[in-house]
């Protein structure tokens, strides 16, 4: 299994007075990474939206967080996907201080943020629960084995 | 006429790493009260998209910031409309640092930010602009009176 | 043992392009409880980082989306305190979609979100792990009584 | 003089209920540009604070918004520095809806927003302007000519 990355920068608009990343604009990270991934399947949201009508909608997390990212900082977020039920999906997540171009298993890049995310699919129209799309359950057991 | 105002705190999510309020989300104060003021004309936006089915898009701005807000500090934004065309309103705007139940001429307020800001009705299907509903058009008339 | 609660509303800011609160700015809403819960007290954050030299750093959390909240919808933040170690609080917190001056205890509440969130108090200066001022810890003995 | 450009996605965490891109938030890729801009010229906003200890302030700004950007856009966003005063930069900014692989000049680009923004320069301890650094009067001198 290939673990997916994102890399990303630190801006001003993700600090806060504290001088460090607001505790919630690291969701922000978790979520470009997410939807990258899905991008890197062949797929944007936009486009699910409309076919087959789906939107993903985060039930739950948990967060810790172990060292605060900076101005300026380089981030590397990454993203293991598991399918759970027909309908949910859980994202193990991870943000390093790392440039984007070290490689991704590099013991020195400092571990910032470890997430779990449970994502459900819903119908775009109802909000309601959808079974996850074949090309996702596809790419979900890919990932398993 | 009386100038309409809104009091509001800023938090942590409002600061940056300089310790005062980013840039742009003083937009956002500056919209909370455009919003508080068509409220208090008994209309939301969320009733206005449903019937007669328009949204208000801004199509222009420009701001000077004068001093920074702080962390902690209590802000009271105050929000003059007036109609330009029929479709579009102006609102001047400015932000200052001021307990909500200090009077909104008290000469001792200092004043951080001033705006003027631009905003279309369109309608919220086409995005296309649509002439301003007539409760607004009356609303606006008495301003000017 | 009263139970903390502040009163917010749900503006375009908070949204995204599902036309829901964007999942993570949920948590600024949970952070704004808390520093008024923190005010109620009498002391606000930029005076306790001056004397005694302390900041509030998330630790951790966990939250659960229950349901969406949307453009306007009042919002009611609530906020159970109590200490954990020297150095932490935990803090129980949900956020109903509810009127202000609603009973807190009105079982028609639809509750929307739920959070348990631990937080570390911090020497401003070197951001290591320090005691809690007594203060909280009276309010904190308080609470649990 | 070459025209300084950043490419940017644009994620949930910027549209907001209207399903476009929300007021506010195109500031964050304003400063983005900016910022990058200025690590183009091999300096980070992190290093002049300590050292000559400045920091860039936004004065003001006038933005006007021609299109909205929309969930998935990939988004082009120039940078046009010149110097005004000894303590004073202007930007001319601009963002397109385009790849980042497309020739910047390309007319087939949709132009979304276009803004002028004033940055001065300021002490980092007391928040007062001061003259710009060297390296970049010579830099801005070079877009000059």
């Amino acid at each position: 299994m290939s673990l997916f990355s994102l890399a990303a920068r630190v801006y001003w608009e993700d600090t806060d007075g504290g001088g460090i990343v607001y505790y919630a604009n690291y969701l922000r990270f978790l979520e470009r990474a997410r939807t990258e991934w899905l991008r890197s399947l062949g797929h944007s949201q936009q486009e699910l939206a409309q076919t087959p009508g789906i939107l993903f909608a985060v039930a739950g997390l948990s967060i810790e967080y172990r060292r605060p990212a900076r101005l300026d900082d380089e981030l590397t977020i990454t993203c293991e996907p598991r399918a759970d039920r027909a309908t949910v999906m859980h994202f193990a997540q991870r943000i390093y201080r790392a440039a984007a171009d070290e490689p991704v298993d590099d013991r020195r890049r400092e571990l910032l943020v470890e997430a779990e995310v449970r994502v459900v699919c819903v119908a775009a129209r109802t909000l309601k629960p959808k079974r996850l799309p074949d090309f996702l359950v596809a790419a979900l057991a890919l990932e398993r084995s």
